[in-house]
C-alpha cells in the first residue's frame, strides 16, 4: 500500500519543490495550504495550481485569518514590506515573519494527518535561504517532531511521525535545479510578499530577491511573471 | 510592570479555573479561545462570560474550522458523542479526543504571546480527569514549551517562553476546591460536549460525568445547568 503524507504547500517555489521530492520518493500526497489573510493571496490559487499539476491526491486550504493577532508586514498591512535591495539581508528577523507561522502549519498538518493515518509530514523549510526565520531551522523541525510524537493518538498508539524537511540544508539553487530535474513548471509557483491578484512578483522584496538570485545561480532562465 | 500571559480559554471549568490561577499569580491575562466549529458551541458564548467576570485584558476567538479534517466526534456530526455512562471511562482514546486540537491550540497562542511579548502561556490540562488524550499529559506540555522555544523570534532573542499547565496533577474536586477559594462562579462555565445552545448540559456525556463526580467529591453543590 503506498504510503500518505502530509504536504504542506504555501504556493512559492521551495514548497513545490518539497512537493514534487514527497512525490517522487512514492508518497500518496495530501497537500494543505493555509488561508491566513496573507497580504499575496496570491500564492494559493498558485498552490491550487502546483497540487493539480505534480498530482497530490487531495488539496485542502484551512482558512485562519492570523491578522487577529498582527505583528507581521504579511498579515498587517500597516507594516510595509521592506524593498531596501540591501544585500546580503539585514541581520536579525524581518518585520516579514509571522508570528508561530510554521507551526501553526505544522500543528494542522499533524491534525490531518493523524486523520488520514499518514505518518509522514513534509514542509519546505530550508535554513539557508531562510531570511533568518527561526521556524526554519533543523533544530526547531527535530522539537516539533518529538512533541508530535507525544501529541497524538496515534503517535501514543505506536505510529511515529516523521517530519521531513528535505530544503533544509539546500541552497536556493540546488533546489531549482533539482526542482526541473523532477519536472516543475516554476512559472506557476508564486513567492513574492506582495504579488497582485494575478500572480504577478513585485521584483524588490527579500522573497523576490533570493528567488531571482536562485536561479541567476542555478544558471535557469526566471520564469517568474513580474508586474511591469 | 505587570507581567503579561496567553491564557486559552474554553469556556469549561477547568480552563475558567486556570484562568483564576493566572490571575491570582497577578499576570495580566490576554485569553484566547477558539472557534473550531465545535458540536458544544455555547462552551464559547460561557468563555466570553468568564473572561469578563474574572478579569481578563482582553478576549479574543479564533475561528479555525476543523472540521475540515474531521475525525472526532466533537467536530464530526456523523460520529454521536458517547453517552455510554460506562464508569470508569472504557480504556483507550476516546471518539471525543480532537486531532491535535490542543497542538493547535498553543500555537496560536504561541503567536499572540509574541506579538504581546508576553512570556508566559497558562492551558487547564489536567493529566488525571483527562478522559485519555494524550495531549493533556506533563511530557507533552513539556515538549511544546521545547519546541516554542526554537519556534519564535521571541525565543531566540533570549525570551523564554514558559507553558503552565497549573491543573496537571489535580483531581476534579481539587481544581473544583481551588476555583471555589479563588470566586470562581461556576454556573457560568460550560463543559458538556453537546451542551445545547442555552449552555444546558446533556448530563451523560463523559465530561459532564467527570464534572459532576468532582462536584460530588468536593462536597460542593453542583450549579450545572441540565436540559430537562
Amino acid at each position: 500500500m503506498t504510503k500518505k503524507a502530509v504536504v504542506l504547500l504555501s504556493g512559492g517555489l521551495d514548497s513545490a519543490t518539497c512537493l514534487a521530492i514527497a512525490k517522487s520518493q512514492g508518497f500518496d500526497c495530501y497537500a494543505l495550504s493555509l488561508d491566513y489573510h496573507q497580504r499575496h493571496i496570491a500564492e494559493l490559487q498558485a498552490a491550487s495550481k502546483v497540487a493539480m499539476k505534480i498530482g497530490a491526491s487531495a488539496h485542502k486550504t484551512a482558512q485562519l485569518d492570523l491578522s487577529l493577532f498582527g505583528g507581521s508586514a504579511l498579515t498587517d498591512h500597516a507594516i510595509n514590506v521592506p524593498e531596501s535591495g540591501a544585500n546580503p539581508i539585514p541581520e536579525g528577523i524581518p518585520v516579514t515573519y509571522v508570528p508561530a507561522r510554521n507551526t501553526i502549519m505544522l500543528s494542522l498538518a499533524l491534525a490531518w494527518a493523524e486523520v488520514l493515518q499518514a505518518q509522514d509530514i513534509f514542509i519546505g523549510v530550508n535554513a539557508l535561504d531562510y531570511s533568518g526565520y527561526p521556524d526554519c531551522r533543523g533544530e526547531y523541525v527535530e522539537a516539533f517532531q518529538q512533541m508530535a510524537n507525544l501529541a497524538t493518538k496515534s503517535a501514543v498508539e505506536g505510529h511515529q511521525i516523521k517530519i521531513h524537511a528535505p530544503l533544509i540544508d539546500m541552497t536556493k539553487a540546488e533546489i531549482i535545479n533539482l526542482g526541473m530535474r523532477l519536472g516543475i513548471d516554476y512559472a506557476m509557483t508564486v513567492s513574492c510578499y506582495q504579488a497582485n491578484h494575478l500572480g504577478q512578483a513585485c521584483g524588490k522584496c527579500d522573497s523576490c530577491r533570493l528567488r531571482r538570485e536562485g536561479f541567476n545561480s542555478a544558471g535557469v532562465q526566471d520564469p517568474t511573471l513580474y508586474k511591469i
